[in-house]
């Protein structure tokens, strides 16, 4: 799977990259691998490369956050269009979402609904082709694509909205593509040791534990490094994933140990620090 | 200018790319304009695909974080030497720049230096033909790569190093390139309004002020929708930028006013909520 996210705000760091990380994480947790995050601007040509070169890598899904909603910024679907090399046009489906959800709105809060403007149309114009997918909370639908092998799913960027789609359409699809893998971890917390000491003993325990992958993670705290060891593995529950992670962590743990390096089961600053 | 980002930390979502977000303020504020994040795995391959296609789309700037240290999975040099087509060996500057960062940490913490272990060495082994780059606070040093016009800078991934290097190294450069071109930004918060109906109001703003860049942000709380809008532009001090960018504002602010929506200067759980 890849990530494609749009939005200048993301470019400019006006705002922290927390949908990628969501969606990172759990696609990994329905044991999908996320091979890679891509972050455009609200551009339409600069988006139509992007989507062009992902979809052209060929991964299973792809899944973009951002640029759906009613303003003139909100050209993602213009993107996606050009890297298809389709029109865009009024999709009836997306239409009826649309509306069911200005009326609802004009309901609870008593307002009156009003017209059908243009910024409303837009965000019921799709690619031609495609296919608009319920937006449980908010008002513009996501959209499907299927194009190549990969299928694509285009999804609004506020977090809330992306989440409900990705939760009700999208989590049942990836578990069943990924054979029901899931995604096992743990940290361990060492100090008083050198990363650079560290390294070789991450060395031993990876080529006895070949189906744990092991990331260790400087982490600097009033001036002296700690280092996180983090152990994981994707794997079927029936293979008992947890009882080899566990086993990496224990061997590793004893070869620090040995070293002289101070162990916490968590990290330090919480409870258990001496 | 590009960034990459590399670390499966960031791709299963375990860690949320601050990184990301930090260079793209402060490139931001130096004047320049970032255009693509690229994320991707600790993986030689995949990442030597990556810094070629960022390298042929000839940004004139790339920083690169993460994968400089010294354990197994730090591969970003091996990745960049791949991209180029060199091979990797050790510089003599950086071996200059980790021993002493060793005898440093030895003297400080009274603790004995160590050998160079092949983990020390291999964080002073670079892409042939390229340049250390000072870490003033870690102990791998930085790379400095001039390829087909683009400057790019390898950095660590530890945000408190990264950042050290990037101001002292690579800021300097970035205000010179920009021809000192600053970023100014101003927000306004309204609720009580579609975001639909924003719309084409900000169509009407943006064209009598086409210097500025408005973009809207919903904003979820407690069930109501509120709007953050957002003006920015970059310029030189001397055409006074931030007048425009309150002239663009205050214009968008009447519109608002005028269709009924409530204005906030700031956002809606701050002190001036009524």
């Amino acid at each position: 799977m890849e990530i494609i996210c749009v939005g200048n705000e993301l470019l400019i760091g006006k705002v922290v990259n927390t949908n990628a990380s969501w969606l990172g994480k759990r696609a990994t947790s329905l044991g999908i691998n996320v091979k890679r995050i891509n972050v455009c601007a609200d551009n339409v040509e600069e988006m139509a490369e992007v989507f062009r070169e992902v979809i052209a890598r060929k991964p299973n899904f792809i899944v973009s956050t951002g640029g759906l909603g009613p303003t003139f910024d909100d050209k993602t679907l213009q993107g996606v269009a050009a890297a298809l090399g389709v029109k865009v046009s009024v999709n009836a489906e997306a239409l009826r979402m649309v509306k069911e959800r200005y009326t609802e709105y004009a309901r609870k809060r008593n307002v009156p609904e009003g017209d059908l403007t243009p910024a409303r149309l837009k965000m019921a114009t799709l690619p031609e082709g495609t296919t608009p997918v319920t937006n449980p909370i908010g008002t513009a639908p996501g959209v499907r694509v299927d194009v190549e092998g990969t299928v694509l799913f285009v999804l609004p960027g506020v977090p809330i909205e992306m989440e409900a789609i990705f939760e009700a359409s999208i989590a049942p699809l990836l578990r069943v593509a990924s054979g029901d893998m899931r995604f096992y971890e743990k940290s361990v917390f060492a100090d008083n040791i050198f990363e650079s000491y560290l390294a070789p003993m991450i060395d031993v325990v990876m080529k006895a534990n070949p189906f744990v992958y092991i990331k260790s993670h400087v982490k600097r705290e009033e001036g002296r490094p700690h280092i996180e060891l983090h152990f994981s593995t994707s794997d079927k529950p029936a293979e008992h994933p947890e009882v080899k992670v566990e086993k990496a962590a224990a061997e590793l743990s004893a070869l620090i140990a040995k070293a002289g390096g101070k162990l916490y089961a968590s990290s330090p600053g919480a409870l258990d620090v001496p």
